[in-house]
């Protein structure tokens, strides 16, 4: 966000700025995780023999109380902390002493860094989720409300045969429900167990139990070998933002039906003035800011997709530091996606349909005579239809 | 392929060769699935009773017949043809006369295309899973073969801690099951019956039995409303298109790492000379030029998922023509993944790792060394990390 | 095209197929470029001792030949030649004997390719400009036809202020010439020469004169150190691609403006017969495919500067097999670009405007008005503003 | 950054933090461009009449100390400014009265904003272009210091033919002296007045003098007509984000050959301990998170690119909020290269190659000793690349 070079920061600080980037932002919403996923490997910890309980209970209370203390916003990660990992250490060892030094036994940064991660996105793909089912009681709340009203349903946004308000925010509807059904499945990469895997090839010379954490951390699996983990880091993430793309794709696309229903042209539609913006230079104008937004929030996200899948392109397996720059995007994303689906939702809750702009000319129903056609008289389609033709031509 | 501005088309020629694009290569693999589709279609109406049962009959045994004689290679799709489509109808009228004209009947092309678009992509998907099985396979049969080789296990390129052949291949084999799951989610997409949505706003005034259809040819559900059904074009195509570029970039990531091990520095490895290339200016080369261009084609693939999705950004609701350049990088996409599976599971059965070649020094145990510490004197791992170092220091 | 994984072949044949590629397809359009390049090379090497007089003279006579022979259709590139390089130097062989090979001495295929490359891009481009500059020509045939017709010029796809058929067509008017001076500039990439780099790291033991070729073949400059040639591959390649997606962008927004044009709603334009096309279902349509899949096209250009810039992401200094790849995607884009330009000329030139189709009311003259009252009366705009703006509420 | 959906706000600033987003963070960088922007608006407004050469004078002034005050810290744009020129004319009209309200005459936001936009892009892109330029440096120095070192030219990864330090250095300031070139030709685009055009249909009822803007902003021309201005939107960052891409890609390709050669089989270098970083399990590693980094970072630039395109794609004509969306991806990418750029000439000044690693067998130099036999003996280079490799094989 700043821009470094301006400061005149002496060479090791650069350093420490370009490598630490903007995690002591980004992780600031990892801080839950984390704890939670520390607590639990101090727990395995102390069941396989390696910690005491005292300790185990000292840890437990005190990332608790670190959790706590954050969300009261009483510390938050600092540059000089690099990430969450390394400020919740140092934090706890303050807190509790030596003991603070023992939860990182048999934890690597690569597999805590990835716990965390993954416990995110769980509950951030379920609360998109959320969002999403808002939006369409939204819709459906508008084809309760206005859904008999007949539109001319298009292709090539030429007329084409007679719809509704109804079977066009049902459509939609499908969409987002699909897309929910969508962010379920994109948990299927996110629900395995990296914590474990160390480094990326174990932890030789100490007798974990994965399975132990795997069911604390309520994992689907426990991933291994211990070498898949880092090769699959980006999947995870990289599925959900295919989700959020294709969801935002829909968002852009109902945009664009809105803004042409909003022009004057068609004005088949009126927005509440609270969800248009007015004009600097022009006193009678009333936009639609929200909905071209949301248009172009849609190329963000798809960036974002992109973004992810080109930092993971092409690197050897094994850990490269290349795929910390993959929380950016992700982290972009999701909250982009849900502020448009809930602005959306706002809006449409707004729409109000203008029957009487709406006209379905004759033409629409050609098709439906036609098939009357072939089904009282039994003659082929292709001749039904050109019969029609030849009556609308006069 | 061929450059239409130099042909001295006339101009009615020029908009033909426009729009029907690359169609009539494109669709010569949906001949079946339209075959297939169109029987369903025919034997629906014949239930409803809007087709005699002996034109359902002709219809359904003329175009089997059409079926064989395009894999005899007896007719092709023509560009006066435009697309598979109407190769079909007009070659099924000259066959069996009148009721050719009849199979039409409550089916736009839109319905009609996207069913046998999505019985292609089943069928496809089911097939690339196939050979991604057959390179799980080659890289258990190296792992059988050379798994108990050391290797380094590395992060950051840097050797880190002990690794094996069989942990290094079984990373690969975990990435390449998961593919295949991945594959196997993609079909949900795929999997929704669109016949019977006619041009996207149903078939007023006739009654089609849609879930016939959907029994008939098996797919898991009808999408519905008919709005759904434009709407969704595009989805399971990107769907397939974005596990199949996770798929390719864990292809060139396995060249990467061979490519690496293939260097004079490190010759972990030889390879078959029949996958290597010679030079035209240096005899003493053997190159792997398969590895780069399986390399490559992961930026291909992922490109085509680009394309995919840029193809449908925006569109108003409602078939729009745009959608039909999708199933350009959609085929690109799939023959090149099978190619590229295919030559890598070829080439991994040929590689064979060197371990003279490899060293792996003591500092790789290090870490193995302090968990030692930590289980035999109690000391938190970060005293027992220091002490370690110092002695590697020495 | 084809697909490899039917055919059964032996794997030898595979890796063939592979490794080849399309090449022998793509290849067919490099054969003037590379007759041209080898020509230039050859003279240099008599002129510098290494090929005697009449071996030069017979090498130059019989490229000459093969390439009269291939416009005439008498050769084409075989899978078996793998590309055009090998084609020409095999066929060379066969038609003057002994001398052929000795073309290709201080050359190796890799600055060769490159060399033919950058003739045809440079050629390419010019062509481009050309249909560019006809298209031009039929947006300013078309302000000269109808410029004086007024439109509404809209913001947020709301009325704004006045505007005319002139005006808008000038915005694109200036957009296509601001793209031909693109292509010009994307000419600085292309006009280095690479020949003489040998395989990327010269040609020791050998006083080649590469000025000289320079001077031939026309290139502003010959590319040096010999390793910056390997290195650059793609950039100029990408610079054309990034210059056609602009390109591209342009020709799809004007493509959605004149599709919104044509819309019912608006119906501010009609479009001649044959630029348009029937419905299989609807009797009474016209569509407007040709505007859908310009602005579809649109996608499969920018995909192609993605695809470009993904294959030669993090790749090593020093020539990869990779870059091979990046031919598909400039030749599909070139000619998607071209076909695109001269169709959408040839629409323009059918375009009609309806002026009775078009309304503008009095609140476009709003901000007029405001302007008018801060000339006569000297008050602040934001003053003027008010109350023309009252003046609209009443 | 932060999550809005978790502030409980009302409905109303939910629409204004959506529609304003990061705006009053982004636009402090662009404080001075707007001044800068508006005082020469001012001028030519008084210079033309509509405005008293005091009310310009005090404009101008307030405008300055503005600026002033801004870069000591003493304000910031707050959400509630919306953006940067709201902040502006709020806070003059507060400082100098009433004439505050007057340099918004006979402009847009939408003509202010990309004059303002084009200004900082200007400014920007010499920036980049310096810092580029001490990159250089940094490879000079280093070829100047151990440019004689031997090192094996390699084509797919192999080696192939003798280079060195200097040659392999060299080919990477040439790649990076053709990017300064290339941020030069960028500024083409850039150095379009906009100023005048209004909201993209100028400013009827008043007569502005654009070309006095034109010329007191040292822009290389006046765009017009004025409907080409917002049509133009996008493409002068999109021309700038290629070529920061392009650069980016120069920067990974520089990371993956240093940290080939950093790696321990290869061992060809030593970095300084400052530019790498330890491990938190493993004791005895520095790591080369610096080269990673920007490895990663080439992805995301070239993202940016994406994001760009993506959101100019397929809009009509005429200004549309989406293109405010394009600022955020600008900005990220010119920060991201400058600092990675930075980072870059730092640790190539640290850069050690280590001569006794390096090995060049005697077939590096087969090539060469073919060319000998063909100078001195005069035989075909075939016929003398066959016997070399047949000395070879012995």
């Amino acid at each position: 966000m700043s821009r470094l070079w301006e400061k005149g920061l002496p060479l090791d600080a650069r350093v420490l700025r370009y490598t630490a980037g903007e995690d002591h932002f980004l992780d600031d919403r990892l801080v839950a995780a984390d704890v939670r996923g520390s607590i639990a490997h101090a727990e395995m910890l102390a069941a396989q023999g390696y910690l005491d309980t005292d300790d185990c209970q000292s840890i437990a209370e005190g990332l608790k109380q670190l959790l706590a203390d954050h969300e009261a916003g009483k510390w938050q990660i600092r540059l000089e902390d690099e990430d969450v990992h390394t400020a919740l250490e140092t934090r706890l060892t303050e807190l509790i002493g030596e003991a603070g030094g023992r939860v990182h036994l048999g934890r690597s940064r690569n597999d805590q860094v990835l716990t965390a991660l993954r416990l995110y996105l769980r509950d951030a793909t379920a609360e998109v989720g959320e969002h999403v089912a808002a939006l369409c009681d939204a819709m459906q709340e508008l084809a309760d409300r206005q859904g008999d009203i007949d539109l001319p349903g298009t292709t090539h946004m030429q007329h084409a045969m007679p719809s509704t308000v109804a079977l066009w925010s049902g459509g939609f509807t499908e969409a987002f429900t699909d897309a929910i059904e969508g962010l379920v499945a994109a948990r299927r990469r996110i629900d395995k167990n990296p914590l474990g895997s160390g480094a990326g090839y174990g932890t030789p010379g100490l007798d974990l139990d994965r399975e132990a954490t795997t069911r604390k951390l309520e994992f689907a699996a426990t991933q291994s070998p211990v070498t898949a983990v880092q090769l699959s880091r980006g999947k995870a993430e990289a599925g959900l933002l295919f989700e959020l793309s294709l969801l935002m794709q829909d968002l852009g696309r109902l945009s664009t039906d809105l803004l042409l229903f909003y022009t004057q042209e068609y004005r088949y539609i009126e927005l509440a003035p609270e969800v248009t913006t007015g004009s600097s230079i022009m006193p009678q104008k009333r936009n639609p800011d929200v909905l071209e937004l949301v248009r172009g929030a849609a190329g963000t996200v798809q960036a974002c997709l992109s973004e992810c899948l080109l930092i993971m392109a092409k690197l050897p397996s094994g850990f490269q530091r290349d795929l910390q720059r993959i929380k950016a995007p992700v982290f972009r994303a999701i909250d982009l996606t849900i502020e448009s689906v809930d602005i959306m939702a706002y809006l449409v809750s707004t729409v109000n349909f203008l029957p009487d702009n709406i006209r379905l000319g004759d033409e629409l129903y050609a098709t439906e005579e036609a098939y009357k056609l072939v089904a009282s008289e039994g003659i082929p389609f292709r001749e039904a239809y050109r019969r029609i033709a030849e009556q609308l031509q006069k």
